[in-house]
């Protein structure tokens, strides 16, 4: 799709959004303009986002209120998260109307497929990391005899060693805002074993989660919509809707679908000059590997190049690293943007690099416990202290947290009491998460009009729905996106929730989902009729 | 010091302002002007903010870089947090000093009084509380024997009770994004307990302890520089910080330390109008009730007050509520602002109000778990679905801290097993506290040229002190704010740590620091003997 004409493109997209804003009834005018994301547009495809929710503007019981719409921050509104977006509030209503009616609509659970949480859908936790986080919440238990007989020895001596790195062994103060020297020092030495290269505790930043050190990172870059951020088209919606709410631009550049989703250095070229010759000045690149929503995972000569283009343009490299064990596919291997720049001779005076990484990922799924740590590289003491003071506001990230970024960073070894439990666990995670992967893809590419990239990595595919224009047009009657149209009418006949693709941006004109590879391996066969079936269905009424 | 005309105050801190910044040698002429938030000042006392720390800019090994103070959002450069400022980076290193080198300081260790962080001074977490924590994170123990003998009866019911409130009992999944529907039903029923006025689960939005939420609310607040927020001086510097991240204008109103901190309408009338007439639109009043750092608790009648005045000027009451377990008179009780607003008759319909509420304050000090809510009442449901959203692109809040939430909101009751430890805990926090205010405060006054308003509440205690003017001279030669001179002064001859006035702002000419009441009780006394020498031997040294 990428042969298109940029014109052709341009065309399309206006056409889209025209039919999507002024269809809409009761979407005050005013709003229109600020609805959107700024990107970047003219000669370049654009996104196509979703439009704000303003349904409920015309209140009016909330007359004598102070705050309204209208008189709020408008980066606020043009922000979007389509994850958690309509369609999710949909299955929420649906879910309410089980539970109050059993029987009332056509399947008896909704399954959420929006959303990489694996443990919503039935994943366990690894035993040995939830055995260290008990301990350490109510370490007075440590020395009881009944501890021995509940949890692990090496679970027992790591909730000691934790507690010796904490001052006073206080798990209820707060540390250090960088997080505890101690659990950095381990984080440090994971990486290191990782890459083969030095990583440096005073590099870590603990954060609640890898979204808190997205938005540090925006927050610091940007200082007006001047400050472009190239980001890949599709994208996580985090980081189009962290660059809305500081306000800068998104300098959209486009993977190939065609290629598994490639990644290009000569689109990065192409759309960084685009944006130069534009007045913008692009501050930074984010790159997404293993791939969200696309599941792709970068050859290392490919992070070679981006390297390269980093370090030539003066660009801040934001690797999203957060699926760096998620990988299902033998011919590909993660390869972090760190080792590869220093593999290159890159050091810290020669690039920029931010890594994010989460506990909410991986084979441990811990997303409820919001732990994850940034690794600043590159970046000057005077501005690494400036981060540090942002940081220190909200004083330190949730020590829980902490701890588990920790574990997930060296976990059981060979002799460990728990080594072959947590191998196991992991593991049996794992595989199946590649049988999960592989079996819905299958299934995906054998619909009709429907092609699937692989997921190498990650936890989602991203098909391509060729929608036929029948489709179309009842989507745009219905005053809606043709994907978010599909989506919409796959909830309520099966009630499996996926995302549009308009969420996270395409090349307008095409049209995806989402779907996460996320349920449990026995409901697997159950969703791949539930969506042959009604795939079937919706084909056969709008066949053109 | 409130008798002082503006203009004297005004060019009293002028004058501060180039003694401090032009006496500062390297400091680069282009960041004088950003180095301080945007306040507002002219007829009005302005904040004395200590300046940006820009030691480091000139380092030559990172002119490479793209990342330069010069080219950072200067919204990050205004931003201050003196509670973590350059005192306690100072402390940090002595701290390092006398691990190396013990002996090397004249004294043996640090005593943090900077920062409101019970437990990292020794207190113990309540233990019910810790329990129910543990077994969340590990429920696969519930049902095990030895568990009966470890944990509480009502520690397990809580467990189970809790995990039955979570879908599929997934502790480790992403919840709702306003917080797990359950625990919000149990915060909402404490919040009717304590007020006597219904509350809505709806309305309450869990954080990683309260500044998310306040970030939150300056962000939604806040469109550009002529957004003004109404804060109390001296104020917790969160609340200037975050202003300056988010490009508003703080209008000061100033408590008045001679009636112990009494906030007086006139005050707020004035300063509102002067905003105004400068062209600022302020949005929302912030009140801290009981005080940071003043520790006053108001009285319900000034209360209403202030709730009237909200309503008739459209300012939306941001009450940070997060000290309302710390009360140490027994004349002064704590009502929370929506009790006091509902008791006048007002509603939804008739006054914006956002209450914060934290685990890391009160007996329990969970400050390490970052758990908090803000009640959200007085918001427009197209409004709400604004803060709902930014909610949910970072997902929601640590899991552990939402459950901490809602346990300090439903605490055991008589008859529940843990219930006489629970209140031997609590009580035993809360009349320690008491002593070691009133223990502190009386220190405090006996020292030559200090007052010290009684800490009636949260847990600090902010004495004035009278320099003399050759410690001032001392100071300006030192190029450092006399305050924070004496803080340094005093944390180099005794180790204790109290973060300067000029950190929260105070009237112009007038000098105080900032202490916790928060070291353990045995120390209190050594602590007492070594701030009463060194004060003597500063004052012997300085005396005019």
């Amino acid at each position: 799709m990428r042969k298109f004409g940029s014109g052709r493109l341009r065309s399309l997209l206006i056409h889209s959004f025209q039919q999507k804003h002024i269809l809409r009834p009761h979407h005050p005018s005013s709003l229109l303009s600020s609805s959107l994301p700024r990107f970047l547009s003219s000669s370049t495809p654009v996104l196509d986002f979703p439009p704000s929710s303003t349904s409920s503007m015309a209140d009016p019981s909330a007359s004598k209120l102070p705050v309204t719409l209208q008189n709020i921050n408008p980066k606020i509104l043009k922000c979007e998260y389509a994850v958690r977006g309509e369609i999710v509030t949909l299955a929420q209503r649906l879910q309410e109307e089980l539970l109050a009616n059993p029987g009332s609509h056509p399947f008896d659970e909704i399954l959420y497929c929006n959303i990489g949480n694996p443990q919503s859908l039935g994943q366990h936790p690894i035993t040995f990391f939830r055995e260290v986080l008990a301990l350490c919440d109510h370490p007075s238990i440590l020395d009881k005899s009944e501890t021995q007989g509940l949890f692990s020895a090496d679970a027992i001596e790591r909730a000691w060693q934790i507690l010796d790195q904490i001052p006073g062994r206080a798990t209820g103060a707060y540390s250090h805002s960088q997080g505890i020297k101690g659990l950095r020092d381990t984080i440090a030495a994971g990486i290191e074993a990782r890459d083969g290269y030095p990583a440096d505790p005073n590099d870590i930043f603990l954060t609640d989660g890898a979204s808190p050190a997205v938005h540090m990172m925006m927050q610091l870059l940007i200082s007006s919509e001047q400050d472009g951020i190239l980001c890949p088209i599709p994208q996580y919606p985090l980081y189009s809707a962290s660059i809305a709410l500081h306000g800068g631009t998104l300098v959209p550049y486009f993977l190939d679908e065609a290629s598994g989703w490639g990644l290009e250095t000569s689109e990065l070229k192409k759309q960084l000059e685009d944006a130069r010759s534009k007045g913008i000045n692009p501050r930074a690149l984010v790159v997404i590997n293993p791939g969200n929503p696309t599941g792709q995972v970068l050859a290392e000569d490919n992070q070679r190049q981006i390297v390269e283009f980093c370090k030539q343009e003066g660009l801040v490299l934001l690797a999203d690293e957060v699926y760096q064990e998620n990988v299902y596919v033998p011919d590909k291997e993660f390869h972090s943007f760190k080792k590869v720049s220093r593999s290159m001779g890159y050091g810290e005076k020669d690039i920029s690099l931010i890594s994010f990484q989460s506990v909410s990922k991986g084979y441990y799924g811990e997303c409820g416990k919001r732990g994850g740590y940034m690794e600043v590289t590159g970046i000057s003491p005077d501005v690494r202290e400036q981060i540090y003071k942002v940081a220190s506001v909200n004083l330190c990230s949730n020590i829980s947290g902490q701890i588990l970024a920790s574990l997930v960073m060296s976990p059981p070894k060979v002799g460990d009491e728990s080594y072959e439990l947590y191998c196991a666990e992991k593991d049996g995670i794992l595989s199946s998460l590649a049988r999960r992967a592989k079996t819905l893809e299958d299934a995906l590419n054998n619909l009709e009009g429907v092609t699937c990239n692989r997921a190498e990595g990650a936890m989602y595919l991203f098909p391509r729905i060729n929608l036929p224009q029948k489709a179309i047009k009842a989507a745009e009657a219905a005053n809606t996106a043709p994907d978010a149209f599909y989506c919409r009418r796959l909830l309520n006949a099966t009630g499996i929730v996926v995302v549009p693709g308009s969420g996270f941006g395409q090349v307008p004109g095409t049209w995806h989902f989402r779907c996460t590879i996320l349920p449990q391996e026995d409901k697997i066969p159950a969703i791949v009729t539930r969506l042959t079936d009604f795939h079937k269905s919706f084909m056969d009424e709008f066949r053109n």
